[in-house]
This record gives C-alpha cells, sequence and structure tokens, in this order.
C-alpha cells in the first residue's frame, strides 16, 4: 500500500515542472518547494512532470537535479539531492542503476542486500522491467555482470544469477503437494547445513511468492519452527544470510525492509544510502505494512527514528515518503 | 529475412476473415484459399485477422481450427490442420506452446532442440514475450516446469534453465579481452571433455550474441578448430549435443534449422512434426539462410525435399512458407 499523500486535483505536469524550475532557480534550491511538488506525485505523474520538464525547458530533470548535486559539499544536501534523484527516476530504471552500482562496491555487505531486493521483492514484471533497463544504460545484461563478478563467490554468486534471472509465474495457484514436497527439501538442506543445496535455490528462484509462502507455512506446521529462524539457528555463512533476505523479500518485504530501515539508524551514525534506498523504493509499493511490522517489532516509529537521525530538507523528503503515522 | 510474400494491396483485415470463414464452410474445408490468405500474411496481419475473425463471427478463429482437426484421422490433413494452427497463433504464444508440449513428451530427443531453439535462437525480447505467455497459459513460469521435469536429468537441466532464463543484450557491443578470455576457458573445458563446466553453461547463458560470435571466432583462430567439431569429436553426450544445437542457434541459426529440416525428411517416413516447427518458426526469421545454408550443406534445396516428402494441402502450406526457391 502507497504511502504518498497526492493532492486532488493534481496539478498539470507542466504547472508542476514550471514549479520546480522554479525551485532551483537562485543560488540556495527551494528544496521545501521540491518536496512538496515531488513527494506526492505517483510514478506515473513523476514521469509526465519529467516529460514536460524536458519539453519545455529543453534539458532532462534529472540533469539540472544532477548539476546541484556536483556542486554539495555538505553530506546532507548531498544524501537530498540523491534521495532527490532516485525518487524522480523511472522506477526500473531506479533499480536497474542501484544494482549497477552494487555490482561495482566491493566486499561491501549491503550490496547482496540491493541484489537480492531488486530480484525477490519486486513484482515480477518490475524485474523484467529492470533487466530491460539495465540492458540499455550499461550495454549488458544483469546476469551477465552478476555471473562474472569477481566480489561474489560460488555459490552466492550461482543462487543470485538465479534470482534476477527468474520470471515467476503472477497468479495466485498453489499446488499443496509441491509445498509438502519442498517443506521437507528444505528443511533437509537447512538441517544439514547446507543451505546452498541446488535444490534450495531451486525452489527459491523458480516458484511462484504464493506457493512459497504456501512451502514455508507446511514447513512450520511440519517442523515447528520458521525456516527463517532454523536458517538462522543452524547456518552461519553470508550466503545463509542472503538466502533468509531472499526468503523474506519474496514473501514477507516488510520484515526485510523494516530491519534495512532500523540497521540503518540505528547505532552511530547513520547508513543514508540504505536508508534512502527503502524508504525511497518501498513508498509507493508496502510503506504501511512496514511501519506496521517495524512498530511491532522495535518498539517505535519509522517516523520517530528518521527524525531522529536526519535534518533538513533529507528529513523532509523522507518523512513526505513514509507519510503520517501516529506516535 | 522473411520468405513470406505479402500481396500488395493487402486485403483489410475483416475481408481475410471473412474468405477464412467462407473456406471453413462445407464438408471439406477449401485448404487452398487457406493458404493463399494466411501464408501470405505477417505475424502482425495475422493478428489483426484473428481480432477481425472473433469480431464478426463471435468465435476465435484458432476455436474453428481446432475444431477441424478434431475431425481429422488421415494423418496428412492432420499435419496441414497442425501446421495452420501453429503459424495462426501469435509468436509468442505458440512457442510456450511448443516448450510446454516438449516437457511433457518424454524420452524423445526432439524436446530438447524445441527448448534450445526457443531459449536461443530467439531474439532476447521475443523470449521474454514467451516466457509471459507461458506463465498465463500454463499458470507457472517456464524455468519452475523445466526445473522440475524429471525427463531431464543433470547438468542438462541446469543448462536449459539457464539458457531460457537469460535476457541477453542486443546492442552490437564487444569485449575482444572477454573473447580472448572465454574462448581459452571454453577451450580448456572441451578439450579435457567438460562440456558441462559452469563456466561454459554462465558464458553461454549470460552473453550477448554477437560477444559469442566474437568468443567462437577468437576459439578458432587461437586453436585452428571450430568449438562445435571439437565438442563434436570429443564429447559424446547428449548435454555435448545440445550444448552443440546452443552454439549454432546462438551465432549461426541457419546451420541447426538446416540440419533440423533434413533430419526429418531423409530415411524413411517424415518427422512432421519437426518440419512443421521449423517451417513455422523461421519463415519470418531466417528461411532465406536457411535455404542457402541448405543447398551449401545438402547439394539439394528445401522446396525439393518437401516436395518429395509431403503431400497435398501440407505440402502448399509448407511451401508457402518456404518461399520461392530456384532449382
Amino acid at each position: 500500500m502507497s504511502a504518498i499523500a497526492v493532492p486532488s486535483p493534481v496539478p498539470s505536469p507542466s504547472d508542476d515542472a514550471e514549479g520546480i524550475r522554479k525551485a532551483l532557480q537562485g543560488w540556495r534550491a527551494d528544496k521545501e518547494a521540491l518536496v512538496r511538488i515531488l513527494a506526492r506525485r505517483t510514478a506515473a505523474q513523476r514521469s509526465a512532470i519529467r516529460r514536460a520538464y524536458a519539453f519545455l525547458f529543453r534539458e532532462p530533470l534529472l540533469n539540472s537535479f544532477r548539476q546541484r548535486l556536483s556542486r554539495q559539499y555538505c553530506p546532507v544536501t548531498v544524501d537530498f539531492w540523491k534521495a532527490i534523484i532516485l525518487w524522480t527516476m523511472d522506477p526500473a530504471e531506479r533499480d536497474a542503476n542501484l544494482v549497477h552500482g552494487a555490482l561495482r562496491r566491493r566486499g561491501d555487505g549491503d550490496h547482496l542486500a540491493v541484489l537480492v531486493e531488486v530480484s525477490c521483492a519486486s513484482d515480477p514484471d518490475h524485474l523484467v522491467a529492470v533487466r530491460r533497463a539495465y540492458r540499455s544504460l550499461f550495454g549488458c545484461s544483469v546476469e551477465e555482470d552478476l555471473a562474472s563478478c569477481p566480489a561474489l563467490q560460488q555459490p552466492l554468486r550461482k543462487m543470485l544469477v538465479s534470482l534476477v534471472s527468474s520470471y515467476r509465474y503472477g497468479g495466485d495457484r498453489v499446488d499443496a503437494d509441491v509445498a509438502k514436497l519442498e517443506a521437507s527439501q528444505l528443511s533437509e538442506a537447512v538441517r544439514k547445513k547446507q543451505p546452498h543445496h541446488d535444490e534450495v535455490v531451486r525452489i527459491l528462484s523458480t516458484r511462484s511468492k504464493p506457493q512459497l509462502r504456501a512451502t514455508f507455512r507446511r514447513y512450520r506446521e511440519d517442523h515447528g519452527t520458521d525456516i527463517v529462524d532454523d536458517i538462522d539457528s543452524r547456518c552461519s555463512s553470508q550466503f545463509a544470510r542472503t538466502l533468509k533476505s531472499a526468503v523474506w523479500c519474496l514473501t514477507s518485504p516488510e520484515k526485510h525492509f523494516a530491519e534495512m530501515i532500523r540497521e540503518s539508524v540505528v547505532g552511530l551514525g547513520t547508513y543514508e544510502d540504505m536508508l534512502t534506498r527503502v524508504v525511497v523504493s518501498r513508498a509507493e509499493v508496502d510503506m504501511e505494512q512496514i511501519k506496521e511490522e517495524y512498530r511491532a517489532r522495535f518498539k517505535t516509529t519509522v517516523t520517530c527514528d528518521v527524525v531522529d537521525d536526519t535534518s533538513f530538507g533529507y528529513k523532509d523528503i523522507l518523512l513526505a515518503l513514509v507519510g503520517c503515522e501516529e506516535e
């Protein structure tokens, strides 16, 4: 469920484009106006604004934002512009850029989260759109870059290639016999501390999300524990941690994203790129569920944690995308 | 290059739909009229005819054909209707049906050819369209059915899943260093009689077609032999034969399809399903190149072999789709 508040009636794309142009004039951009306009428009409306802006001012809107970003030195302002750029992008291009960035960052644990999120927490058709965008932006396929990425070891690399190459059935049909069989295959692999078993990868990367939900439910019924808890308690490799994220992203993404937000704000400092990525990419998808999960799990609200850990315009765009939340 | 001869001016879709309806009336359908109309229309024109027919006669065109097919006992007439149905289908749905049929036929060597052809000889966007069609027709993904197909053994199954899941870069960009490195990786695997090596599957299932062409060229330059000849002479498993088809389908599909046509007509009897599939699926793609290859390799023409091995309406539709060919 989307958390963004679109005004009614919504201004025309040309009016919005002109509002944005005005906000960009002068030495200091009017960040408040930018948030007021952009954070309250759906992906389709932002796309229309990009077209109107390019038509009216003979310049891509994202270029205007990138120019601003390139002149910033203050970290908070940099974070603001990065968030505005990610939010204004076409969602498939945004995810293609995130994946490309993740494949170029080495040794950073968060890059695995990006790959799993885009592969598993997306609608199957969105994932195909991301792969198409990646091909046209970077001149090769995602799976090609992933399969030859030196920072990723086997069997992790193989699982990620399978996950990103999936085009899962999108309907609700579930086969109870398959759920029973595959729950026992998963259980055997996890209990033998072989989370990287071929069958685990096959099940996770080909079955539909409702089928996987049925399989994990069956796992709980037959073995008395949740598969994620079993992975957590029995396997400790990076592969197992990535598998756990994949299970969550596939069947209850709000759990994964609530954990990501929490991880980005707790302790000293804030992982802004992680926080921005999660808020921007889930604002129109399941932010309401993420906020509920966050409240139930961490006994505080996303809003409170964002207010505590961020400031100025960066805080404003995040709060607008997180949406209303009672204390 | 397409082999079909579209008349100019082309009749309207409604006129064609009415012509087809007329041809279907009476005890014996007018096969000649059906071939005259349908075999001379492009995929887009056939799609418009399907829509016009459904609008005018409140019945899907394919249903009318299937009803006719269900009443046939004479094998030649059955082959005619099967060919007409495959040709009239939307190309992505046709390929989805062919793959689905292949996954249900067990122990038949030809089913592997279908899977390789659809995965490797298609344009990457067509392959995505086939996967989409498969999901809506059969309620699960291609890779899901493939990965759990009991008739396919490992490592063959794994390679086929990777090939069908690919969404290759469609541009012309080629990296000479990658070609050099991967030519030597391929050569090492083939020389060690390990065609199923992970790196072979990775290269074949992720690289773009121009990149693979460069790699195989480099292979020839560095090792003095063609990779297909090396696979042929050093490896003899079903995996190796499938790998050879994949190499051909990816870089010179005319070689694979010429061989398929030849295989379907030589010796006693004709493999009609194979012949129909190849002629129907390549008529609008590369039939001209297939005919050239056939003539160079087998010292005869596709037309001659089709005329010798088929009869009546079935022969007519095949010849119309094969197109003009000098003796």
